[in-house]
């Protein structure tokens, strides 16, 4: 028993607008726009096996972090939420480099459709990078996920929304042509940023550095200047590949 | 990617009171007084591996839902909570019964320990079954994890606690005796018969029937009289293995 092993296969695929591991948010639903497909694999994709499931506001998504994560495993990792520079447990974090690189995430169900014949969940407020691997879908028990009064040890409440978002004109004049073809595009780059995405252990009093990650098919360029996250460019990303799974 | 498979082994097993699936609570935090330890394995029962956990006051244990699940999935599930003869589908469940039989259960962490050697993490309000294998250990982050506002669907609320619970003469003097064995044992039987363990699909007209379920190491009779449970007795469970693992 001890020394078997278990191998699961996805049941599902992420289609989502985080391209790259910078940018995302570091828990889910801290951006609330943010928003993704989980296309639903064969045979998994029968109707009846998600009937009931639309009644409820929120998912689990069980996920592989598949992504970046080692075959060797370390006993400390360092959390942004420390600082980046504070070891501790893997197993006292939420990291993904873990022994078993399987992450939990509460997101927001908007709609199960069906597409050309592909059965697709509408989901909210994630925090999965595209292609993450989905291992299992589940209902959110209220009564039972959560936790009236849990102490929540060194990251006890939301992290404070810490940055003002301004564009440069030529950046707004990009962002408000993106929207005519994603729709809330401005909304998410200001709730990324908000979110404050640096490296944690990026020193904040070099404030000059250029930043930019990708989201959809578009590379987002900014600085922080004066404590204020400035949208300097939003250019294309060179090889977009946003339609392929 | 998407034929790909995903390996995990082990990280702890679980030793809980629960040695049968009968009796064992819903969900998660159903019944308080349910405790467990989870037996961290080698490689990964180093101290610093958990530094910082001690300060959450909930874990989220993903686990394997080892026993009596099947190769084969199957698209629709009938949950006790719907009365046991309702099918929904298996994702709109968190029934055993899917196709990668994951489970994760919120509970209370009561303390990190090491015996003889072994490192443990005592649990309580659990929903496992003895032996459980253990796949990941989460700290509970308040603020991802519990979701103002989320709306619950066919199981919206914590169920009802239906039924009061009496006990025989005969059934009471062992609870006393075992009670100096294991510490509130009595009021953890009280729990788990106030959350009417009955099959869903039993025809509670039929009040007579007499139940029994294994827990610790004696085997707990009981049957339904005028709407109260009733503690008929308590035998030794017949080949007790409780200290194996």
């Amino acid at each position: 028993m001890v020394s078997q092993t278990f191998t699961f296969r996805p049941v599902g695929i992420i289609h989502s607008c985080f391209k790259e591991k910078f940018g995302i948010p570091r828990q889910a639903r801290l951006v609330p726009d943010a928003a993704a497909r989980v296309e639903i694999l064969k045979p998994f994709d029968r109707d009846e096996a998600f009937k009931g499931l639309e009644q409820f506001s929120h998912i689990w998504v069980v996920f592989v972090f598949h992504v970046g994560t080692r075959d060797e495993w370390k006993p400390t990792v360092r959390p942004p939420r420390l600082g980046g520079n504070k070891r501790v447990g893997v197993f006292g974090t939420r990291s993904g480099f873990r022994p078993n690189p399987i992450g939990i995430s509460a997101v927001e169900l908007v709609g199960i459709l069906r597409e050309h014949g592909t059965l697709y969940l509408d989901i909210r407020g994630i925090d999965m990078l595209d292609k993450t691997p989905v291992l299992d879908i589940k209902p959110y028990l209220p009564y039972a996920d959560s936790v009236d009064g849990a102490i929540g040890g060194f990251a006890p409440e939301r992290p404070v929304v810490a940055l003002k978002v301004d564009f440069t004109p030529q950046a707004l004049a990009t962002c408000k042509a993106i929207e005519k073809k994603i729709k809330g595009f401005k909304q998410l780059i200001i709730q990324i940023l908000q979110n404050d995405p640096r490296p944690a252990y990026y020193d904040i009093s070099r404030e000059k550095k250029d930043f930019g990650f990708r989201i959809h098919d578009v590379d987002v360029k900014w600085r922080v200047e004066n404590s204020r996250a400035v949208v300097i460019a939003i250019d294309p990303y060179p090889t977009a590949d946003i339609s392929s799974v």
